[in-house]
């Protein structure tokens, strides 16, 4: 349901970015790039949790030349992220799949010219990720960009003018992002930049915090984006285990209707009307079906307010009355059980619908 | 920075809702409303943990005739839910501070007036409350609303034509709630009714399932509203202990700078770049200042990339290095110390903040 904004289409490794292709999620590392083994294993990590492309840092010539036999390792695509130092991206571009340049510390034309020219060389994009913590502040108000003023717009002016070094050298192989610590800002400034131009962009809420603000902030920050069909790849950031962004990134996109990762569950806030016991029933319904790889929408509800209603639009769903269950499949009622038969009948009848 | 959207204000008990009010957190009760203890209790565990509106399900009369009780042992505005019987709705807008109605399944235009009445007599509000769940289907084509359909649209028509019950009675003093357990239907449908009506509006994804799941479908659903400038008090739905859904609701408000709950953490999530434990020193910064009550951003940042940009950006904020890190107060350097005397020095700067 929801109208993605039109982009160009880039390719890092085998994973498309915009242009139609399915949103997709990433994650960084945090082991030292220059310690291969510890890197590969993380990534292997990341991917068999979910993610889609893998990101490192690459902060001296040591860990650039370390990417070859990081790359040899992996399957996922490999982005290097590059910060100060035109020439370990130089290094890094011989063997990522992607290099991410920021604006705000790699701004010489004449060695921006020098990395794209190498990209070009092995046909592999940019990534031009600019952040509100490294960003030339005080461009914005020259600029006039419709919609936005203060620090998004001096992140939308920085990237506009680097843009400009890409372009003429015809190079068009970009993905763009525009991470502020705050979300207003980051969505402001999102929504300004889709109307200036036409690449895939990558979102972010920067510095988002520990697992529980930093989940809020950035389903909110990257969720409102995503709604109004703005964004093409995406990291959550946590100050966490990064297996944990991973986790909350295909959440966000599973729970929009983008991605199709297995079941989504409905389940009601119990209230003093509930009749059975909804809370440990959904998460022992969860515990069971989180590994089934089809898409399946499932009503756990209390009561007789909203549950018909909800497990009737379910694929499958349970609807609590006094001491039982009503399970619905596809619209219909095709059963009522007692409390205690509930899950095992529940299960026998989602069985049926694989 | 969010612009609010202009709406009229209703107050339920001490507690204004729109036209320029706070954003107000709100959750619901889980104990039998029969047991006035029991549901005392919990409202006293609620309030605690932040919540500003509590609202009880009412589903009899002998329900409705405990909220006399619960409302003198408790100090929170109270709201009573009610569905299928409009004389439940009488009796309990004899003892609550706003009564909430279904147009799902109290929708005789005789029934609802009565209870306007009885609203109307003791000056406490009503809540119209629609849920995707028992919402009243079909409708939305013929009252061709703009920006929605399906769905969205039928709730909103359903609202549309209940509310000239009570303007037909000139009683304005009313929220709007239209809950669907898709994030998207539901951010169409307040979108589209924002264009329709100046009532200030609940919001809330009903239904959103376990905590994880149900945090970050809030999260995203709430806040792009939010962001928008669209909500004035909402009820996040989680399948879990009520407590959690204040603990999400506070942090979504605070986290857009909608309302002040003590200090904003910023941390950037490690990578191979950080040179300092920036996981453990951000536990323990949030277990010092959790409790502070000014609001005060503040930056935890592993290197030099975005640290000494955020850092300076924050009112007090580390920027790692070397095994050491460099503390920032209101933009300028203050003390450059050792990794291991980091905490103890932050907290001695922080202290001089408050």
């Amino acid at each position: 349901m929801i109208k993605r904004r039109r982009t160009r289409q880039i390719k890092i490794g085998n994973v498309a970015i915009g242009g139609g292709a399915p949103v997709s999620i990433q994650s960084m590392t945090t082991t030292d790039t220059r310690d291969v083994d510890a890197t590969v294993d993380q990534i292997a990590e990341l991917a068999a949790a979910g993610c889609e492309i893998v990101r490192v840092t690459v902060k001296d010539m040591e860990s650039a030349k370390c990417l070859k036999d990081i790359r040899r390792g992996i399957a996922a695509p490999l982005v290097a992220d590059i910060h100060f130092d035109y020439r370990v991206a130089l290094e890094s571009a011989k063997h990522a799949d992607c290099i991410r340049l920021n604006p705000g510390n790699i701004s010489k034309p004449e060695q921006v010219r020098q990395v794209i020219a190498a990209c070009k060389d092995r046909g592999i994009p940019i990534r031009v990720g600019a952040n509100s913590g490294s960003i030339q502040r005080g461009r914005g108000k020259a600029a006039k960009i419709k919609g936005v003023s203060g620090l998004s717009a001096d992140m939308i002016a920085g990237v506009l003018d680097y843009l400009k070094i890409f372009e003429k050298e015809k190079f068009y192989d970009i993905k763009i992002s525009l991470k502020a610590a705050h979300i207003y800002e980051t969505v402001m400034a999102y929504r300004a930049l889709a109307r200036e131009c036409d690449y895939p962009f990558h979102l972010g809420i920067t510095a988002s915090g520990l697992p529980f603000a930093g989940t809020i902030k950035s389903s909110i920050g990257i969720g409102a984006l995503l709604l109004d069909g703005i964004g093409d790849t995406f990291r959550v950031s946590l100050t966490a285990d990064p297996v944990e962004e991973v986790r909350v990134g295909r959440e966000i996109v599973k729970s929009l209707g983008l991605r199709n990762f297995g079941p989504v569950i409905m389940s009601c806030p119990t209230c003093g009307r509930a009749e059975i016991d909804i809370i440990t029933l959904t998460e022992r319904i969860e515990a069971r079906v989180k590994d089934f790889p089809k898409p399946l929408d499932i009503a756990v509800m209390g009561c007789v307010v909203n549950g018909p209603g909800e497990a009737a639009g379910a694929d499958i769903g349970i609807a609590g009355g006094k001491g039982v269950g009503v399970i619905f499949r596809k619209g219909k009622i095709v059963k009522t059980v007692k409390e205690k038969q509930l899950l095992s009948e529940f299960m026998k009848e989602l069985e049926k619908l694989l």
